[in-house]
């Protein structure tokens, strides 16, 4: 499988979130190699307290059956929450891919301690979009991990 | 603390939401003694793959700082599936307050090894109002809890 496209689609909805003014986090889930949901973190923009990027993806992925999830692969621009990983968890998605985790280390031990593939790809565009937000907007920013 | 008041709102909460011809589990979130949150599952209303009740409830309560959800207490007519006790984690809620765990087992243990003090008060209107459900709609009992 090619990550890039993916992942360019999950960057690309993170620049999107900082563009509103948002939490520049993004994902997508990919069915079968088709995007079929994408989303954006959304606490600023929907005053929304569980619609990370991952979530927003999934929701945006619509009602589903539990076969599909099994068949999809979640992309996210940053290592997943513990909210998040319990979603990936719940819907049983066997494959994430994620683009940086040095911001923040979220759920991976307990996914992989399921079985799910985790993947990492260090992405710089990731980092980049974090630090950034995190220096600017520091309370916004412990406010979205709960700290 | 008298569980009655509030777990009398959840199950609220979730005869509407049979009414509404949807999943009948409910939930309240308790902010030092009074509701902040209420809602259910709107997979049918809503099409929604995120808002379980308890997702619902926390997302109806609006954004709040992380010292916030340390003073409150979720109530739920159902056993927390492992999306809405992942959610219960990430926010560090320290007490649910669950109306059955016989339809479904949810995440209990894990809140548990986490400090979660978690009650289980087998409320015979929770037992009752899934078992009709189930009985009457299996396949969407199935497709909502991802099996």
């Amino acid at each position: 499988m090619d990550h890039g496209e993916f992942m360019d689609a999950a960057v690309a909805e993170a620049v999107q979130g900082q563009r509103e003014g948002g939490i520049p986090i993004g994902s997508v889930v990919v069915h079968n190699g088709k995007i079929c949901g994408r989303g954006h973190n959304q606490r600023v923009q929907k005053g929304s307290a569980i619609l990370h990027g991952e979530m927003d993806a999934l929701e945006n992925a619509g009602r589903q059956s539990a076969a599909f999830y099994r068949d999809c692969v979640l992309y996210t621009t940053l290592s997943p929450c513990a909210m998040c990983t319990g979603a990936i968890l719940f819907y049983k998605i066997p494959h994430v891919v994620i683009g940086e985790n040095r911001t923040l280390l979220g759920g991976e031990e307990l996914l992989k301690a399921h079985g799910v593939r985790v993947e990492v790809l260090d992405d710089q565009r990731c980092l980049e979009l974090m630090k950034k937000f995190a220096a600017e907007k520091p309370e916004l920013w412990k406010e979205d991990i709960a700290e």
